[in-house]
């Protein structure tokens, strides 16, 4: 076990056990125990032995404070109990340090000022604020200045569809659209504020994000299920003269449709050229296909629970009916298996380990292949063929991350900085190529820049603010 | 013209010509300047001549900063004529301080924690945030633990009534709304969320009041007409298991009461033995009258813009015949002058100007004046006659000030320590006796404490909390 298990992905190379579970901070431990140096290298051995990670540590004296990456909660269980069980060291505390980071919530609202005396009140408040409400009123354009909504995003949510865990509800979504609000503010200084609401039908939402636009210069849609969330956010985007923007779909779209880009470049093919099978037609399966469609690619298959989405299918809805209409020009019936016999991409945005081996040996020599189930990919990337010659997934552990973190901060970023009144798709394939051109000599293991690498929202934002621009999006105040 | 306008205030020494325009720093101007002694000297006569007041001033070397309070817009702009002309001073910038200090808005969203790389975000979002989710799919109550839901208050306006200004909708009110999430933060550590929503109908808003519940752990609505703001209140607090607090109506009735007990005390009588005449019915005119019949209050009598609110007045909405029904034992009839004789308080909640001298004359000797319309109050203090006792005013350059400041912060935040699940009267009488009691010996300059004054928020959040917990209104878990 090393300190960096993305070393140790050897994607291509079959043979390796098919793993979720490399230790990750997401079930890391923190431990603050008293060792001295013996004892302590016997803790640090008993957790190696265990196939955990010490991912920091610091001492103060015979003061240790460890952050233990673990692979799960039993992986936990089992941390812990050794601990407990090293001679010499006495533990002071021990807890989940992902429960611990989230304990009261993951944002403040911070005043920009200081309200110090009277002074500070009758101008941050009455009577001052009075005349700047007057100025809005006259000029309404002028809320873009005088208040926060240009820098402003409503991260909303009805918990319908959150993360891998479906419809948990509001409150349990809280914990992720915080989550959102932090990336936000970290990778492009955006304001953004979760508002997890009890609306769970396409009316209830369309009338709450139309009602709370004026406080917003964009709304980011969060973790809704499809089929509502392309409703909610056409009906929205119709209604209002803010950017409208259903992350789960859109941002995942634009970092597929660049690390398709790449992925091309990687294997010399044109996108015209590639034939693509989306596993899967949920809210990001769908927004990817469209994107995909959008900028030139072949053909793309649908494939949904029931098998390829083709003129025999009776009875699909509009969303899925699309596929057919749009793809598919080969007419293939069947399954995953018939799908991919010799497609060039696989886009798989469905289930944990539903793709065979065998079955990518069927696709083209030079294939690519998405696996994004999260954390469990459709195939772990240590059982593809040879004839996969890039494969990227949602998981940090390996190369090719496709994180939506690449996107959608700088996509805000660049909506917010022009106040653009909408998001098209000219914008998000905008913001596709500049995260694609990132990377000017992709190559297997790098199609796609990384979640921390430098000047990646900034990069994002600019292409968004010069689209936005060039569509007549923009407003001219800005 | 003095640094501290209060130490010039006289309640109760008529003669002074009406006045609605000291000084304030509502209507400042930022001034920046090089300007050596000499002309420094100059510049300050030549800004006092005019009545204006520095407030702030800094050098450094003969580069001198200065805020200079204002009366009003022509004043301003007097005052920056006459800075143009002074002799050796060299303007180099010269803005409105209130309209800086708003610029970009006055709120910004913070991460409480920082994201430095990827093991921080597999703790704050994906894989660890899908634990914490779990965990409050699983135990719903956990959302007070391990989200922001426990600090968290909406501040919810539909701007159809924003303090002076009228209907002039959401994007106008947002100022107001991100000002009182400042003073929640300011003086109660409250996280507030400013929420401008179009939705001008009773049902709307109660429908948004509804749906964003879950991500607060109160709602503050702010800014809502009368009578609409009754109906809202009422149906949001029925459906909700948080509270629900209208603070132009409750926040103003809290302060009242305590100032009623203290002007109680300096004129010795008792609030039963009181008779309270309250002009103006609107949100405020109605929640304080409620709150001192709650009280014990005397009798109450009530005057809209047609006279006095009696049993031969036809056609009342039912929040006008309260008043009927609740007080005027005497059967008064008339105008405010009638109602007025003989009278021991006067609460005025409704429009400059509109209380003549000779009326309060009528009142009983050692009457209570409080003329709360802002920022030109009912009748200004300079002009009540020797029969008045205590006066009092919303303004902050006389005594006795009657700011909402004094109650909510403390109010939210004492609901918030024990996770309440409503605000009641019984709540909202005991923040009253409280923040009375911080006055221990009331006189007639001082009922009430200062917006500033150590402690205030601290000692009305103790008692409310104290307060739910005797009504069974805390969570268990709190």
């Amino acid at each position: 076990m090393t300190a960096n298990p993305t070393a140790d992905a050897t994607p291509g190379e079959p043979g390796n056990p098919p793993t979720s579970s490399r230790p990750t901070t997401g079930f890391a431990l923190n431990v603050e125990a008293r060792a001295d140096a013996d004892a302590f290298a016997h803790l640090v051995a008993a957790v190696s032995g265990l196939g955990a990670d010490i991912r920091r540590a610091s001492s103060d004296g015979d003061t240790r404070r460890l952050l233990i990456a673990c692979s799960g909660t039993d992986h936990q269980v089992a941390v812990r109990a050794t601990l407990a069980g090293v001679d010499g060291v006495e533990l002071i505390a021990l807890d989940d340090a992902t429960f611990a980071l989230h304990e009261t919530g993951k944002l403040r609202v911070q005043p920009t000022a200081p309200l110090d005396g009277p002074d500070d009140l009758a101008m941050a408040y009455t009577p001052g604020v009075g005349r700047v409400s007057t100025a809005i009123a006259e000029q309404p354009s002028s809320v873009w200045q005088l208040t926060g909504r240009a820098n402003a995003v409503a991260v909303l949510s009805n918990g319908t569809a959150v993360l891998g865990l479906g419809d948990i509800g509001p409150e349990a979504a809280m914990p992720v659209m915080e989550g959102k609000a932090v990336l936000f503010k970290q990778f492009a200084d955006v304001d953004a504020y979760p508002i997890c609401v009890d609306a769970p039908t396409v009316d209830e939402m369309v009338a709450i994000g139309a009602a709370i636009a004026p406080t917003f210069g964009g709304i980011n849609l969060e973790d809704i299920k499809a089929p509502e969330c392309f409703e909610i956010e056409r009906r929205l985007q119709e209604m209002l003269d803010i950017p409208v923007f259903h992350d789960d779909q859109h941002g995942t779209a634009i970092v597929v449709l660049a690390a398709v880009m790449n992925a091309a470049k990687v294997i010399g093919r044109s996108l015209s050229d590639l034939r693509v099978v989306v596993v899967g037609t949920g809210a990001a399966g769908v927004a990817c296909s469209r994107l995909l469609h959008e900028s030139g690619i072949g053909d793309i298959i649908g494939v949904d629970s029931r098998g390829v989405l083709s003129a025999d299918r009776e009875g699909l809805n509009p969303t899925k009916q699309w596929f057919v209409d749009h793809g598919n020009r080969a007419g293939v019936t069947g399954g995953v298996r018939e799908a991919l016999a010799g497609a060039d991409v696989l886009l798989g945005l469905s289930g944990p380990g539903v793709i065979e081996p065998e079955w990518l040996g069927d696709m083209a020599d030079g294939a690519v292949v998405f696996a994004l189930a999260n954390p469990v990919p459709e195939i772990m990337p240590e059982l593809v063929p040879p004839n996969v010659a890039v494969i990227a997934t949602g998981r940090s552990d390996y190369p090719n991350q496709i994180n939506n973190v690449l996107a959608f901060p700088g996509v805000f970023r660049g909506l917010l900085d022009v106040r653009a009144t909408k998001a098209t798709d000219g914008i998000k394939v905008a913001a596709a190529s500049a995260l694609a051109a990132m990377v000017p000599e992709p190559t297997a293991d790098r199609i796609i820049p990384g979640a921390f690498d430098e000047g990646v929202a900034e990069v994002v934002a600019f292409a968004v603010a010069r689209a936005a621009e060039a569509e007549g999006l923009a407003r001219d105040d800005a």
